[in-house]
């Protein structure tokens, strides 16, 4: 029997508990040996609970951290403190440690990690990307003899759930955000989902992994999906486009990658373009493999409760003569994003006038940016909306002419700027009115 | 460093040698030590092969599985024998086997498991099902926590090429054909792939795993993509699904499954009806996590060959202290295709005559089946073609009704039988001519 005493009995916490009782046959029966919940730890012992946890609950963290005949700890409390520091002990004390908190492991990875590999215990984290899509021992095992090209995901449901929202319903992001929150997909403060910060600390463990360097979240340029109105939603539709949050990571050079969180415009034969509602799905490009994705529920308690048990039952086997621990052998730099290309979706307000588009046009030109497409939409009053893609450009150029674009005296305001993915394709044509 | 003897350089060997060579910088630094390709099994040794195998060519097995320098053998010689023989002696002689094999491991999983848990080993296989896409050690492991409700997957790649070229290129079975074997897609004698027992050898492996109940491919029911013509194709996109070849298994009670390789039309909502061409894709469906799917490339040279030395890698970590032999504890039933319930479209020719479709409809209406749907399409000369859908029936109510219908005067003939996905749906309805 292995025991384990797990930290946090919040949603996931809870599913834990009932997964393991619930499936407790098959469990035992793949593994070989039964899982014992012995002890865990709570902030308030009156709060109603599962009847699983019923005679488990202690207030005290060495209950745990400092009990002999644990074996496995389940670090389930989220958010940096104390989180770390119990993981930290556990992992001295010799006990496996399993967690899904993605905050710590993109923060702290390479302490933690040097930590379990010198106290030779495992410190397992597949819950903390892709909640129940198995995606972390994937990369770090059955995709081990690839080198990955690109790895680009979508990592956060809320956000997900909000675009696909906008897209099918036409609500506008404040109706959307706040039907999220009514179902629950949103917390009632969403700005770590919305502004993209969830999904960079997603991205920097999944791009170490792949990458084989540690890539913490501030590395990761990161723009969110606050900005997007419902007039980016219909041209992108009308272009052939879905806006999704993409995570992106992906070698640029030998020695340098890049690593951003941002919407993007997809085509909609895209994979990741069908991914609708709170799911998740990861792509993944191996120089061996080709494109590989995984898909599936991205967080909730039971999902997330099969990746967490599914790490338990690993730790448990233990014992792996080669333990897999920290693959960061390598120190690649992460380019600046002004050096990042891609072709970009501009729309911006600007007077009726002669003579202005052949301005706006002439600040691209100085910049070196080539336009693959210019289209006059909606004009109200003497105000004509106007929408253009790019060609591929660094970024910086972009912004370059961005700045001197708002300062003509014609121009009301750049409303939005969205990456659009692939390159030029010769098959878009703008609707010119 | 780590020893290994590769038994065959086909298209697959040459990739594992190729990629062994080319990604061996990564691969050691993943794995903490340097895999080196002792020697080749090949049954000629004046053929042109690739450089990286210079040197390590032998015609005899004993080189490899006498060898006691070499820890892994990698079978990829395909086929039943020698095949097998050499897998046995390999692990009797305690050395790890990795194989792409899907036939000696879908028939004689059993026997292999065995023998390798005596001898401490490890048998891996995970190319054998999926090409590059990781499906065995994520079912496995990943989802242990969970019990498998239901998999379903494209898990051939030349069925899946076929019936997009039809759906997309509107050509016939025959054309399709010709062009998937002028790419290499198809064999010269293509029926191992065509009628289904290439998927269902596949199916057999994943369903072991998923139900934890050994399933040879003799038990899993066999239908073909031969007998789908251009009509059924025409007639499936009318009313909103793709017909795939669909390998599927699931729970129908508590002690029984149900194992089906046939053509079925899926809703274009369905996740595996947008896999084309010769991608794979499969789809699990566990108590905790839901549905997640995997998605790839399910065969070729690189792919499949970054499974192999994936899987190479892993035995080379050896020394679990519980490796994960033979997951088959249990022994549940497969339930004749009879019992087998689905909602089912029928095409049948008859003469345009009054009366034809009472006696149609009433033959229907005695086995207890009820139709959703009946369309009648062409009429040519004094003959019309006409679609029905059902609602769910079980497979030997169908048989029966068809068998009466056969011999009614006025049917000219049943052209084809597809079973189709889903609960009935309201949305759809007959465009009655």
């Amino acid at each position: 029997m292995i025991n384990i005493g797990i930290m946090g009995l919040g949603t996931v916490g809870t599913g834990v508990v009932e997964l393991l009782e619930k499936n407790q046959h098959v469990i035992s029966q793949r593994l070989g040996e039964a899982i014992n919940v012995k002890k865990i730890l709570v902030r308030d012992l009156s709060k109603k609970r599962t009847p699983c946890a019923e005679g488990k609950l202690t207030l005290r963290a060495e209950d745990i951290l400092e009990d002999e005949e644990i074996n496995i700890v389940v670090e389930l409390m989220g958010g940096e403190e104390p989180a770390k520091s119990y993981i930290k002990k556990a992992l001295q004390n010799k006990k496996h440690v399993v967690t899904a908190n993605k905050e710590v492991i993109s923060k702290h990875g390479k302490e933690l990690f040097e930590l379990a590999e010198k106290s030779g215990v495992s410190l397992l984290f597949e819950a903390s990307v892709g909640g129940g899509i198995p995606i972390i021992r994937p990369m770090k095992q059955c995709l081990a003899a690839n080198r990955i090209l690109k790895i680009s995901g979508i990592l956060n449901g809320t956000t997900n759930y909000i675009l696909t929202q906008m897209e099918e319903k036409g609500r506008n992001f404040e109706e959307a955000l706040r039907e999220a929150q009514r179902l629950g997909y949103a917390e009632s403060d969403p700005s770590d989902d919305i502004k993209g910060f969830d999904a960079a600390r997603k991205l920097a463990i999944l791009s170490s992994i792949a990458f084989n360097t540690r890539i913490t979240p501030d590395k990761v340029y990161v723009e969110g999906i606050e900005r997007i109105e419902p007039e980016d939603i219909k041209y992108a539709g009308e272009l052939g486009y879905s806006i999704k949050l993409v995570a992106s990571a992906r070698k640029v050079g030998e020695r340098e990658i890049e690593v951003i969180v941002a919407p993007v415009m997809l085509k909609q034969s895209h994979p990741l373009s069908a991914v609708r509602d709170v799911y998740n799905a990861i792509l993944v490009e191996g120089d061996a493999v080709g494109k590989v994705m995984f898909f599936g529920q991205g967080a909730g308690k039971m999902p997330t409760a099969s990746a967490v048990v599914a790490d338990i039952m690993d730790a448990a086997r233990q014992g792996m003569r080669r333990r897999i621990y920290c693959t960061c052998y390598d120190e690649l730099k992460v380019i600046d994003v002004g050096s990042s290309t891609s072709r970009f979706y501009i729309r911006l307000k600007a007077k009726d006038r002669p003579g202005v588009l052949s301005k706006i046009s002439g600040a691209f030109g100085e910049n070196d940016i080539s336009l693959n497409m210019v289209i006059q939409k909606d004009v109200k009053g003497n105000v004509a909306e106007i929408v253009m893609v790019t060609h591929q450009v660094p970024f910086r150029n972009l912004q370059k002419a961005l700045d001197e674009i708002k300062d003509l005296q014609d121009v009301e305001n750049v409303a939005n700027v969205i990456r659009v993915e692939g390159a030029t394709s010769d098959g878009i044509h703008g609707n010119h009115r």
